[in-house]
């Protein structure tokens, strides 16, 4: 609490996509809430558009939130302990074990919140941005513990869901899940770009399973170099890892060993399938697997139905088969709707087949 | 042609589900289709179907098409030149350097239509399954001209791509487009789920991208086998040559080489958007993207106003930002239909923004 008003401060360093929509989050919750920028008209922009209620650190903050590119957040971290004594001191970046090896004060704790938006910047600023996100907190040693819990809880009031992680840990386990599969995703990419002579034929071969591997090789790369430099040694980790099992891979296939074959891929397909549906939710979820012609107005025709039965489509993705481009529409829904929604569409001619998501 | 009559006249060996389509796609042009299947009672439920005219291998036939798992191919093809002595004999097997060595026939052509469905055998059967797809063939030195010809001529009526290609150049590109890939979607899965101690939260921390990558392990891993075990030296080869990438990349990402690591998903990123659009077709198209809030109705909305002006969908996915799960949906529509689709989309509120796709 603030010593001059009812109202708890916090200051932003940073305003871009990420650190505006922590600003609108903390108002909403009625916080007062400051900020600055390396760039002042981007401040300046985030003040006029109200998702800053004054540009500048506010040295009477009681919480800084460091929203700046991975490369500058020691110093950033630093200066905010430094101009703000009285803060509580996070920040967002994606690697975590470097700032924790540099910054030792218990004022501070590192903080990754899992959420992004189509949009860069103070376009795409969202209040509702952290609902149902996953927010890791990576608190040490020296972590003053009150501090820790008062932080949690200004999070989760949010609306994003608190994992609490070593740094290391942290850092280890998005290397296998962000970092090292987007660096072979654009392995895998430039292999088949490199190798194909009849480069034409080669991508007409390419169909839905090969699109899905590839399709985050497309994002910008612009964050990457930083990215790799900051978790090098868990992105090293990782990679010889990989290196490591696809050597396995390799073995059994020479050997021609069927068997053991099978049993990898069939531990890979109970993994996958048990990965934990993509929305924060108490539902039980199913997906509907509904193998849908190629013809106009069927997505339309579908959507409205679930729209029309008041049931809510929590995810839906064309899946196409392994190999050709039929399509099958897979929608998610609450399992509670999924009779209903399933009788609608076998009278209407469909096919569906549900199965259940996540555990 | 047949002698006694004005109809061609084909055989199927295998009435599963390519068998079936490519039977009920030559009735479409047609042709007298018999078929037979190693299992008897499902070329009987073939012909109760109607899919097949007849049980039975034709000994007049002018075409066998030879639809059986890629294990007994080699068998099935001898006993179709053996027992059609007029015909030219096709196969539709996923790898056909192997085949391609152990026949040596002028009357024969290995083929291999890449499509499928949803559905399994003779349920999934679609006369139009192979319009669009590319359907590969791979004539040899043996291969008399003609029949070639005639073959190419008979596949392109069923409204398929004939993409030719020699045997081993086809088994190399689908071991770098399909078969690699897919091992390694399963090692990277495999390999997340093994080294996560603290399962539930790895698993939190997977994304979209992750899912993405992925996506391609939760598939019935019994066909891999078989692929695995005839097309070994391509997809060997395929490993080694994903092996080395990544250990460059390795490299690059230990000497903190970030010019170096910008070149590499610079390319694997222009490489990605330039793969062709999923779909056969001479239209250009244009992916929408559209930040989609997460509330109720948005893909009825954008689906119906979509069939409203009538424009068909091409293709529909949702994307989730690298972190967290906010949705972008991806609409890929005719290019000529791009202005009116975004005037609509603007004036109901949504932000979409196009860009081109394929080439």
């Amino acid at each position: 609490m603030s010593a001059v008003s009812d109202s708890r401060r916090a200051s932003i360093l940073g305003t871009g996509l990420i650190g505006s929509s922590v600003a609108l989050a903390l108002k909403g919750q009625g916080w007062i809430v400051s900020g600055v920028d390396g760039d002042e008209s981007r401040a300046r922009e985030a003040e006029a558009a109200g998702v800053i209620d004054a540009v500048g650190l506010d040295s009477a903050a009681d919480l800084v939130v460091v929203a700046v590119p991975v490369s500058s957040l020691a110093a950033a971290v630093a200066a905010a302990l430094l101009a703000c004594p009285a803060a509580t001191v996070t920040d967002v970046g994606s690697v975590k074990a470097a700032i924790a090896r540099r910054v030792h004060d218990p004022r501070f704790v590192g903080g990754h919140p899992m959420a992004g938006s189509e949009q860069d910047g103070l376009k795409g600023a969202d209040a509702t941005l952290f609902n149902g996100a996953t927010w890791v907190l990576t608190p040490t040693e020296t972590t003053d513990a009150n501090r820790y819990a008062d932080l949690r809880a200004t999070i989760m009031s949010i609306g994003a869901d608190v994992v609490e992680l070593p740094p290391e840990r942290h850092d280890a386990l998005v290397a296998l899940v962000s970092h090292v599969p987007h660096l072979t995703a654009a392995t895998l990419m430039g292999l088949a770009a490199s190798q194909a002579e009849e480069h034409s034929a080669l991508l007409r071969l390419a169909a839905g399973g090969f699109r899905d591997m590839t399709r985050i090789a497309a994002g910008h790369p612009a964050i990457w170099p930083d990215i790799c430099v900051e978790n090098r040694d868990a992105i090293l980790d990782g990679l010889d890892a990989l290196s490591d099992a696809l050597a396995a891979v390799r073995a059994t296939v020479a050997e021609g060993d069927r068997s053991g074959l099978l049993v990898k891929l069939e531990a890979a397909r109970a993994a996958r399938i048990n990965l934990p549906a993509r929305f924060a939710t108490a539902e039980e979820l199913v997906e509907l697997r509904i193998p849908v012609p190629d013809r106009k107005g069927v997505l339309a025709e579908i959507t409205t139905l679930a729209g029309d039965l008041d049931v809510s489509i929590v995810d839906l993705e064309i899946a196409h088969s392994v190999e050709g481009d039929r399509g099958v529409l897979i929608v998610t829904i609450d399992a509670l709707a999924s009779d209903r929604v399933s009788a609608a569409l076998i009278e209407r001619g469909y096919k569906p087949s549900a199965s259940p998501v996540g555990r």
